[in-house]
């Protein structure tokens, strides 16, 4: 079933993703409100309604359900808690299968490797004990990573010796972990890819990231990769997606290796690197995501044109007057102060 | 100067060109207040600001334009008493001799044969008398236009021969107005040109307007002309913006005729006729508007696709999923009421 015009949007956390989908949903002739606890949230311009309380305020979860027709979100780690206040009262999607994967490391990598999708090796960490048997089973360097919570390279700590163990494990301070082998990765690629209500499935192109310190630097579209492995990329994403009855957008970060494609990790929501086809395709993802949770039929992720996106971090914001000087697609979020590591704004550029 | 991050922009009238315009506002990381009368307008849903008050509400437009950095707009009969009163807290971009010029057809054409610009044979009309001169002058058909107010084809009368003075005169209810003699031009199409805080242009290319029933209907770029002439176009754009000191994007429609380039009117603003800019360019006609108005460099209005633009007029809305089962960009205005005649939305299309 199809949502009508004027239907309202519900959309859990008011960041940067929030804000787009936000924009996307107004362009589609849906309402958009927010919930996010801070009022001065990114998406609150982009939205006319905005409900600023905590993801523990039940009350406030149910108003906000009830007053929604569907509620997404635009990030995984929801507590269970909020899921359940807001379930009574609207349809959650993408739907909870696909939070309970993504939102825990290890649930994850078990989920892949089901799938007969290849991950880098992984074992579960919960002491000294598990650490020292996973160590020795996987070999160093070794990455010890929260099983839960942690983005952009926080809450993990890098093991290049049996000496580094007591202090890796201090750092995640006893959170449930997992130990993932190092990859020799040469490229990383990003898939975004979507399925409708009726399971249709719509990808996107392939693209190549670059990190820097832990945080996506860039993203250009198309990756530099063989077509065989554009093929496997979209085939693989498809078979995620279809293994969660998944309905909206999700992002599904590859390495590139000698012996094909692994999976590093999946995000049930639009992804950071999935910005660059707000210039490179008719649809973007923002309103494919809008379109797949509402019920429209999904546009096909055919790309017109080829792009870079890149992140504008920190202090890069005060490079605007000379990004906006060159024929550059500028996106930014709306965020008051310029902290080192926060993503402030993107931009796109045809290359 | 440049308005840092943050800077907020005033909107008179929160119609489809406002929301457009504030989402613009918004990806360029500032913030929109919107002014309009409704408390459901369109643009309130991708503005984090809306002062729904009436546009003769001295008090309300002083407290809107003492909030704002810089006001603009998306329509051109703006009250005068409403723009001195925003004057004297804000800069209002576009200038007030642009909106002064536009807003009249009689002010409008002097002002552009002045420029020694070709428009159709025009003469003012105050009663039967002037009208009877008139049409010995310019001869039938002809069209009698209220030289304020009026668009989309309202406030329009055609007159083909003598029998038809008294009851044309009378449709315009004693309004002044304006006789233009008819154009038989070969087609119809449109400029899109911007102009910055420091003098420097940039025209989006020519598109070509299809109406019906005196509503704009399609818009495809590039359109169908020589060479030669889309040079004319852009050249006679770039003397108008000089001419009026411009500040911002405005829209020139023009009609093809075997003796070359007639204007038939201009728009202080934002234009339907634009709206392809969104899907064709890396910088589309609202954020140009924005970066004119808040004095960020201007994108070059290079094309990267050939597109045409469709407007969805009332019931054309019921079409959704069968458009959005194509490759087309949709956007929609929130509007409840899909009434006859009624902008409702428009799709982008590659061709």
């Amino acid at each position: 079933m199809t949502l009508p015009p004027g239907a309202m949007i519900g959309i859990l956390g008011g960041g940067q993703l929030g804000r787009m989908l936000a924009a996307a949903a107004a362009r589609l002739g849906f309402e958009a409100h927010i919930f996010d606890p801070a009022t001065d949230a990114p998406a609150g311009a982009t939205a006319r309604w905005h409900t600023a309380a905590a993801y523990d305020d039940k009350a406030a979860l149910s108003a906000f359900a009830e007053a929604c027709d569907v509620v997404t979100y635009e990030f995984e780690n929801i507590p269970v808690a909020a899921l359940d206040c807001i379930e009574a009262f609207a349809l959650i999607r993408p739907g909870r299968q696909a939070l309970a994967t993504s939102g825990d490391r290890l649930t994850e990598k078990t989920f892949l490797t089901d799938l007969e999708l290849k991950t880098a090796p992984f074992a579960p960490v919960e002491d000294m004990a598990s650490l020292t048997k996973a160590v020795e089973a996987i070999g160093y360097p070794a990455r010890l990573k929260t099983r839960t919570l942690g983005y952009d390279g926080k809450g993990q700590a890098t093991i290049d010796g049996p000496g580094e163990l007591k202090d890796a494990l201090a750092q995640l301070q006893d959170a449930p972990a997992i130990l993932e082998g190092h990859i020799a990765f040469t490229r990383e690629i990003s898939v975004i890819a979507a399925r409708s209500v009726d399971g249709s499935v719509a990808c996107y192109d392939p693209g190549e990231n670059v990190h820097r310190g832990g945080i996506l630097h860039n993203t250009t579209v198309p990756a530099r990769i063989r077509p065989a492995l554009r093929t496997d990329a979209v085939l693989l994403a498809a078979r995620i997606l279809e293994a969660l009855d998944y309905v909206g957008v999700l992002g599904v970060e590859l390495f590139v290796t000698p012996d094909g494609l692994l999976v590093n990790e999946i995000a049930p929501r639009v992804h950071n690197s999935g910005h660059w086809t707000q210039l490179g395709c008719a649809i973007d993802q923002f309103e494919q995501h809008i379109r797949a949770i509402t019920g429209l039929p999904l546009g096909p992720g055919t790309r017109h044109s080829d792009v870079t996106m890149e992140n504008l971090i920190g202090d890069d914001i005060t490079r605007l007057p000379d990004l906006a000087a060159e024929n550059t697609q500028i996106h930014l979020y709306g965020k008051a102060e310029p902290r080192p590591g926060r993503k402030m704004g993107h931009i796109n550029r045809l290359v």
